[in-house]
Parts: structure tokens; sequence; C-alpha cells
């Protein structure tokens, strides 16, 4: 095995597939559904009509984000697994908290599933669940379970937003100011596309398919950069140019990003020789890395690099120019 | 127009059917989708990556739920709006906020639904929401859209519990005290049987299908009972005497259930006779009145009535006998 210098260790096996044997859910009943969740994440919390939280921290606030992902459109059997389509649903969750500088404290999740699904699907996604809310010292302390015709969850996330600094707003960049990111920029899109082409991935590639499985984020980084000064931050969930875009637009700037900043690694070079796309795409237009962009005057925080700049004007240019690639996610197209 | 005895005004027609026609959600795309949401359902929190909400209370608790409606399992579109389905949903999750004595302060929206769509579902979808939202004097702060093969949507909601009482948990009746219920018993599902027989509905009994359709809940009882000694509380989603019976056994107690405090009234016995239903099955067994059931010491809070008592035991009786019907909403079955 090829050692990467990825914060996630790599496996040499990248693991798909949902089981397909074992009792259904329609076999066990919602009491064994809900309690294969549960054992699988369990919290204090959990059991009631409604989940009663700790007393909030003094002068915090709640801060609140869903998601949704639909089986078909956000993720397929094939190209991952129950276990991380559990930790990539609290990402992404728990990505939008830490964009406003806050704290994730609790998920809950509500999904649908057909009778026929395998019991072992929901208790691997749950342990996935568990997997993640457990990095974050969060838990998840709700549900709800039905029936349906696909499998469809919906996490929500709550969050405290301690301290009396504001929140990390979409509208708060400001010229002057440097553009900076925690995580990686283009490694899912690179991952998706690997797994999409059907190929035998080498493994060297592993970590850009693990990153679309699960993407790589270090929690705690949006309530540092808030203390470190930043004043607008999100996450790349739908494609960097159309999230830092948003920003842009928002805060009524220009941000133009470094080209050099931004240049495809060793990996995702090789990944786009080996499927003949050019990498870039990824970088610009590929969201789901949940990677965490933000503005702030004087240096980067901790564990934050420079990506760019903001200045007087309107739009994203990269290294002075309009970007090659400004796709994004966009639902119902 | 017969004037019946409901807290909520009485119409003599009963809407049913979603827009067909209209410019499609795949024709409009994502970003006119979220407008239209957020045009019907304004919120000064939306917007960013996640809503932070105003400062918490002193000593509150942040409380949290989540419900999932799946067409088809929830709801049809003949037997209802969708300005009533986005009611019911705030209700479902509300109501759970209630049950623990908290006040519901914030809710989040994630839905699915295919391309195909009219916009109008949605615009409708998210009118309904926002007029019970703000019954509550409540918000739609946030939310999540995406393509699916179904229409599904998941409100997750937020509450304050306020002030040192501890909350109103399913573990809490006692022996001795009175059993309390705030709200109508067994209207939704006399409401349910009325349009499934696809007989044309008496005016007279319109008020249990309008009950089905969006169940009458009014707001802040649950933190009344709190505050007037209440100790246990849940409400009536899944059938009173599951619901009653998950509070008897998580309490270790025995619920008995007074027959004449919850007698089928004129409405319900007409609406039994037209279908040839006894309908204390209703009564009995179905949900989603979302009517506040909770047990308190001496005298019930103002706008409950006493249904029942509390004894050394287990199990649910009603009038001292095994009740006559049992069932209650199963998923997956």
């Amino acid at each position: 095995m090829i050692k990467q210098s990825n914060e996630r260790p790599t496996s040499p096996v990248i693991h798909t597939g949902f089981p397909a044997e074992g009792p259904t859910l329609g076999e066990v009943g919602e009491h064994e559904v809900i309690r294969a969740i549960v054992d699988a994440a369990p919290s204090t919390f959990n059991g009631d009509d409604a989940a009663v939280l700790t007393p909030a921290v003094p002068n915090s606030r709640v801060v609140v984000t869903t998601d949704m992902l639909v089986e078909g459109r956000h993720f397929t059997s094939d190209l991952t697994t129950p276990f991380d389509v559990g930790r990539k649903a609290v990402v992404q969750n728990f990505a939008d908290i830490e964009a406003m500088g806050a704290r994730p404290i609790a998920a809950v999740l509500a999904f649908s599933a057909p009778p026929e699904l395998p019991l072992d699907v929901v208790r691997q996604l749950a342990a996935g669940i568990q997997s993640k809310v457990s990095e974050y010292s969060s838990e998840l302390v709700g549900g709800d379970v039905t029936s349906g015709p696909g499998l469809v969850l919906s996490i929500s996330a709550v969050g405290s937003l301690g301290g009396s600094l504001p929140a990390l707003e979409l509208r708060r960049a400001k010229p002057g100011q440097r553009v900076v990111a925690h995580g990686r920029i283009g490694y899912s899109a690179a991952g998706l596309a690997l797994l999409q082409s059907g190929r035998d991935i080498p493994e060297k590639l592993h970590p850009l398919a693990h990153a679309y499985q699960t993407p790589d984020v270090t929690p705690g980084r949006g309530m540092i950069a808030r203390a470190a000064g930043a004043t607008a931050m999100t996450d790349n969930s739908d494609g960097l140019i159309h999230d830092i875009g948003t920003v842009a637009s928002r805060s009524n700037v220009l941000i133009d990003l470094d080209a050099a900043a931004l240049a495809p690694d060793e990996l995702q070079v090789a990944a786009g020789e080996l499927l003949g796309v050019d990498p870039w795409q990824w970088v610009l237009s590929g969201g789901e890395d949940h990677t965490l962009l933000g503005t702030i005057e004087g240096s980067a925080p901790v564990g934050f690099r420079t990506i760019g700049s903001v200045r007087k004007g309107a739009g994203v240019l990269v290294g002075g120019q309009a970007p090659a690639y400004t796709g994004g996610w966009e639902s119902f197209s």
C-alpha cells in the first residue's frame, strides 16, 4: 500500500454494496427497526416524543439545518455502503452547522424504506451515523422510521453557537480579506467519476473513492475560524465556484481564487489521465467535499490554507480569469 | 350549516386534490422552487448554510424531533390538499414538542419530489406550513429540496423548554394521578374512513373529514399542563390505546380509561352508522389526532378533561375491562 498524505487512513479495499440477505424490515416490524437503530447509535436523549437536550450554554444560540438523501439520486448501492451513506449524511449536515462557526450537538434521523429492505442495511446505516456523530462528540437523539417506495433519509442537525461573535454568514465577506479552505477540494467528484467508470481503481487512487464515499472533514474547524476572526463561511457542497459564488453575490464582492493553490494534486491528475477528464472540472464544479470555505482578514486560521482573495467587484475569478468550469449540483434538472 | 361545538370553524366544503397544471419543478428549477417556499413561508433566519435562532432563554433546554410523510403512505392527493399536508406535517412535529411541555420555536423542511410535480403543489404545501407554524408564533427557518421518485417530506422541529420543571416524559406517570386530554380523540380516523369510503359526506360530518386533513390542536397546551403540575405526556399519534400504553409501560403503571369520557360523540356515532363501523374503533385505535394526553395529580389543567386514572399495575384498561380495540399505526406492515 502506498502511503498518501491523507488525514484519513487509506484502505487497500474500496467497499461497495448493500446487504441483500437476512430478515427484512417488513419481517421484523417497526419496533425492531427502531431497536436496531438505537442499539447502533444509543443516546440517553432518545426514546420520548421529542429529545430534550442539555441546558443551553448562556448567551448561546441554537443553529439548525436539514438535508435529505434519496437513493438513486444522492447515492447508489453499487458505489457505496450503508455505513458510508450514514457517515456522509451526518457530514453534510454538520458541515452546514460548522459553516456558521457553530458546534454540532445533536442529530435526528427520519427515513423511509420499502418493507423488503434487509434490516442489515439499517443497522449499517445507523452504525455509520454513530461513527460520525461521535467524532463530533454529538449524538443521534431521535428519529422517525416509515415505509415508503424508496430509501430516503433525512437528517436534521442542531448546533450551538456560543459567545458574542456574530455567526459566519454568507453575506459577511469583505474586500481585502483572504479566502481560506479547510479540507480537500474536488476529491469527492474525482472519486465518484472513478467509481462510476466501472474500472478497477488503482490503489494509489483509493483516497479519491473514499473521499466520495465519506468526505474528510475535521470537526471543529468552523469554530476555530470564527474565533480567529473569519466573517463569512460556507462549505463546498454543490461545487466550488457555485458555492464561493454564493458568498460573492451575497456579500457584493469579487472573489479571485488562486489557481496555484487550487491546482489538482498528483492523485487528481492521475485520475484525470486515467479517465480522460480535465481534473480542473472536479476542482471547480465538483461538490460534496464539504470543505469549509471562509474569508478572514490577516492570516489563515490553524488548519486552513489560503486559496484566494476578496476584492471590490462582483463574481468569481480563478487567477484573474473567468473559471473554466462553473457548473454545480442542481436539483430537478 | 349545522354549528358544531368545534374549535375550528367548519366549512361546507371539503377540499381535496393536488394541482395538476402549471409549470413543474423541473421546468422552473431548484432556485425557483426554493423561492416559492421562502415567499410562502418567509423567515429572516432562512437563507444561510444553517439557521441561527435567537439567543436561548437562560436555563432553557433545546427540544428536537422529526417526522417524515410519504405520499401514498401518509397522505394521498385524492383525500387531502397540499395546504393541509403542510399543516398536518407541522402539527405532527409540534405536538411532539408540546408533549414534552415545551414551546415549538422553529421548523425545517426537507422534501423530495419528482421533476414533473407542479410548482403549485409546493406553493400550497409551503403556505400550509406557514399557516400552521405562525399559529405557534414559530417560523420555517430552513430546508432542503431535492428530486426523487416520490413526494416525501420531512419536517424537524426545534422547541424550547424553559424553567426548572422537568420535561413531561413518558416514564413519569404515577399511581394516583388522573389522565387528562386536550383535543379530539378518534376524529381523524373517522374522517379518514369517511373520505376513503368515497361517499358523499353529509355536511354535518365535515368536521370529522377536516380533522383528518388537519388535526385540531390548540398551541401552548403542553406548556400549560407542565406549569399546572403534569408529569407525563404524549400525543395521540398512533392510536389512543397504543400511545397511552406506551406511557403505562414506560412508567410501570396501569392506566384505566373512563369509558364515559371517551364515548364516541354524536358525529362519530352518525359516521359509524353511515359506514357500518363501530366508532369505538376510531376512538381506541385511531391515531393522528395529535391530542395531548397527560397525567397529573389534582385537577385537570385548563383546556384539559379527565379521561382516566393511573393505578398500580400494568397495561391499559377501559372502564376496568380490556379494550375492545388495541391496534395502532405500524410502519412496514
